[in-house]
């Protein structure tokens, strides 16, 4: 396994590759690895001859006052994470490689963004599409892995990549969770032993909503306030939104019909948002088609389940 | 010569000319062919093997009250000009092609696009470097090719391509003229003829403006001053705008130092936008170094003079 630092050396690199006519997977990251981005690495191992993983903390995408300088950082246990998922080569750049000098230039996609993150961090996507976009145009690969755990990030980099023509497969992967349903992050190592207990709550209200869907008919209204209440039962919890929204264009659904309804032509992702302490948690879950037959795959996004 | 109005075709082409290790040249333009055009298409022609000159008036970088559905169009007469430059393909998709669906991405470049066409053309570049990237990412070229008339469009593509590490060459091509000196465009045909020799005075401001600079020693606040002057003397014009700025990040210059003392460091740009009737002309002039010395190339932009 090779350690890059430098863009024109990874440019070299994967030019000689593709002379050898061989594939690219590109897994993109901000390090910290933990299994939700082992099943990326370990999807694009299987899928391309050649694995990329990036690990950069992109200051662009963060807000002032976020966790930018606190995200978790261990680069000597990535680079053994890689190394036994067979990465070919963990491309880490330093922010004076990325942004050599001040950067003008803001890729934007409108409409998926005004809500959940888009709403509540404001700029965070314009940060995301853009340097997603430098690190395709430096990794040119075939096939970009994402998890779906962020799933309004990979909408927004799918619409991108649709709108811009870019040359660029979108292999969005599921959710990968701890043993009692917890989505795997590497902001999980923040939460303290309460906080821990209590994160439970938004696997659970996701897997409570199946059967308020199916049993209730209930409406994204009526939803919404049922989720709310299970979530804010647990007291450590913040709660930064609760959203059912039509995916993946995430917008807002008919508020009087029942959900189960509108799945027969629509996608539906209930997506949360809930800090406990100052840790933000995400998660969410899409649903396809009838829930009474047999779960499909969402068009964009992978298994549902774990 | 191939003519192709669809986007896989032209990607299908473009793989296996670069199977045989083959380098392309992109000339994009939004055809009615000129001498402007012809140069790209040589220099082009003369620095690739294969080159590709694209023909689409894209609406998304026209604002509401602009000639859109006025731009002139003239099939027939832009293939057999293609033929005889040489040109491998002409690309000339519909607009269901470049934007089959509603798209929600921009390319924003700020800071170059303050002024100047930016300010008064709300809108335009976000259209521009947005069908830029766009075409870029359809043909992926090795060096694209660009009129230095459009002296900011330019400077933005530049600034997008190197922001975003795409892998594409900008070659600014030098402005060509009619022989009295009117820069060529394609909107030069709405002209009648008091206007056509009235806008011969956009030409002779800046030709006036290298004795200004070198023998009145002005600052940019007189420069702008005498350019005024100049070009209302032709009482068809009505001046959209009269900058000098500093090139190519196209921001205000000291006021009250003379310009041709700020050459030492500075490269400095005169942009000029005039309406003649309902027919809007740009034009600039780029001073690099002192003027006394041989006139040099400015570093984005090719020669100077015609």
């Amino acid at each position: 396994m090779e350690m890059m630092r430098s863009i024109s050396q990874l440019k070299q690199y994967i030019h000689r590759k593709k002379e050898q006519k061989l594939t690219i997977g590109f897994v993109p990251t901000m390090g910290y690895l933990h299994e939700g981005h082992m099943s990326l690495m370990e999807k694009a191992t299987s899928q391309c001859d050649i694995v990329v993983l990036s690990i950069y903390v992109n200051p662009l995408q963060f807000g002032p006052n976020e966790d930018f300088d606190e995200y978790p950082r261990d680069m000597e246990r990535d680079m053994q994470i890689a190394r036994n998922m067979n990465v070919d080569v963990v491309f880490s750049p330093t922010t004076e490689e990325i942004y050599p000098n001040k950067i003008y230039t803001t890729v934007s996609v409108s409409n998926l963004t005004s809500r959940l993150c888009g709403a509540s961090r404001p700029g965070h996507f314009d940060g995301v599409s853009t340097v997603v976009m430098k690190l395709l145009n430096i990794v040119e690969p075939h096939k970009a892995y994402f998890g779906q755990k962020d799933a309004q990030q990979v909408a927004v980099i799918k619409q991108m990549v649709t709108d811009l023509n870019m040359n660029v497969e979108i292999v969005p992967c599921p959710i990968i969770r701890e043993k009692d349903g917890l989505a795997l992050s590497s902001r999980n190592v923040y939460l303290d032993k309460a906080e821990r207990e209590q994160a439970i709550k938004l696997f659970e209200s996701l897997e409570q909503s199946e059967r308020w869907i199916e049993e209730q008919n209930v409406t994204s209204f009526e939803l919404e306030q049922l989720l709310y209440e299970h979530i804010s039962s647990a007291h450590l919890a913040n709660i930064d939104y609760i959203e059912v929204l039509s995916f993946p264009d995430m917008q807002p659904i008919e508020n009087n019909i029942p959900i189960s309804q509108l799945l027969s032509n629509h996608q539906v992702i209930i997506a949360l948002a809930v800090k406990f302490g100052t840790t933000r948690l995400i998660d969410n879950r899409i649903y396809t088609g009838s829930l009474n037959t047999e779960k499909r795959e969402p068009e964009l996004g992978g298994m549902i389940y774990v």
